[in-house]
């Protein structure tokens, strides 16, 4: 009944998910998306990009990655893609922020979770790499889809972006080119500094 | 690349289920759950609660079924688990919106998605079975943490209650008993009729 309880805690504990917001707007506009909208978003993605990723994986693991990966942020709040600043520190705090969070869990689920949140930082597996894919393409679709206002907002230029989806452009694939073709039109359109 | 169209129309379709509010509050009380949250926060619980199924599944399939399963809601709205009235044509309703939905998928995963949906409306696997357990476990959680104010609002007895997560209490395991002490201390506080 213990480890019962502990889960508990942590389904409870993990709720405020729900309030971290990103800087990305929802597909209609009127606010921002949160981390679990996100998190179940991509998750979804998975199952229907993988003939795109041109690597085998397990996309069990990939799932289970997407769905943990921003749990951190409960604690380490959500580090803006493009704050440089923040981005210096951001790792250490979302390790406090996951030994914390982690520990709720009952040991052997602690062991899984840590791990697999691990892996997806490391970004040394195909799993983590498609994982961090569609973690990159999300929000560029909503920001595109949003008249690019986030972009607009903080100043950011097609390099940085391109930098951001380095990894879906190097696929060499159909959806590297639909990801470049939004890229360009976000300049056309004025939505991304062309530097 | 018409393949991949269709995905990425999908894709930005499925954010509408970011705008599906449910009568269950989030943990914090100061908004509704949204359907997209919902199917996240399940989809972690499914990993976590294994344990207290007490048959085996495959639990890619039942996560899976739970990222998806509220999809068709995006068109046919969220019915009230306790409207009786709404239930009549809620079937009827949601096979339209699948069939919509769908398909704007390519055929491949058209089926495998309408198939996934099916089997968890079916709710004759065990996969169905586990998922619907989560499905109906999660807002009585936040139920429960929110005074029951939903409960309170609607009238909602007991026996309504005990009937939904009936599956639950019949695995008579400590989830089981998680369950029933968390609506017999709704009965006492006053958030739940007993009749």
């Amino acid at each position: 009944m213990k480890n019962l309880e502990n889960i508990m805690n942590f389904i409870l504990e993990i709720d405020k998910l729900k309030n971290v917001f990103r800087r990305t707007p929802i597909m209609s506009g009127e606010r921002q998306e949160n981390d679990a909208e996100h998190s179940w978003h991509i998750s979804v993605m998975a199952l229907l990009l993988k003939d795109y990723y041109n690597k085998p994986v397990d996309i069990e693991k990939v799932i289970k990655m997407l769905l943990i990966h921003d749990l951190v942020e409960i604690y380490a709040g959500d580090t803006y893609a493009y704050d440089e600043k923040a981005y210096h520190d951001k790792a250490d705090r979302e390790q406090l922020a996951a030994e914390k969070l982690f520990s709720i869990l009952p040991k052997a689920y602690k062991g899984c979770f840590m791990s697999l949140w691990e892996e997806f930082e490391a970004d040394e597996t195909n799993e983590s790499e498609y994982a961090s894919i569609l973690d990159r393409t999300q929000p560029l679709l909503l920001n595109y889809h949003n008249e690019g206002r986030p972009w607009i907002k903080h100043g950011i230029t097609k390099t940085q972006v391109i930098t951001r989806v380095r990894k879906v452009i190097e696929l060499n694939n159909p959806l590297s080119k639909y990801i470049m073709d939004i890229i360009n039109d976000s300049v056309l359109k004025g939505y991304l500094i062309d530097n």
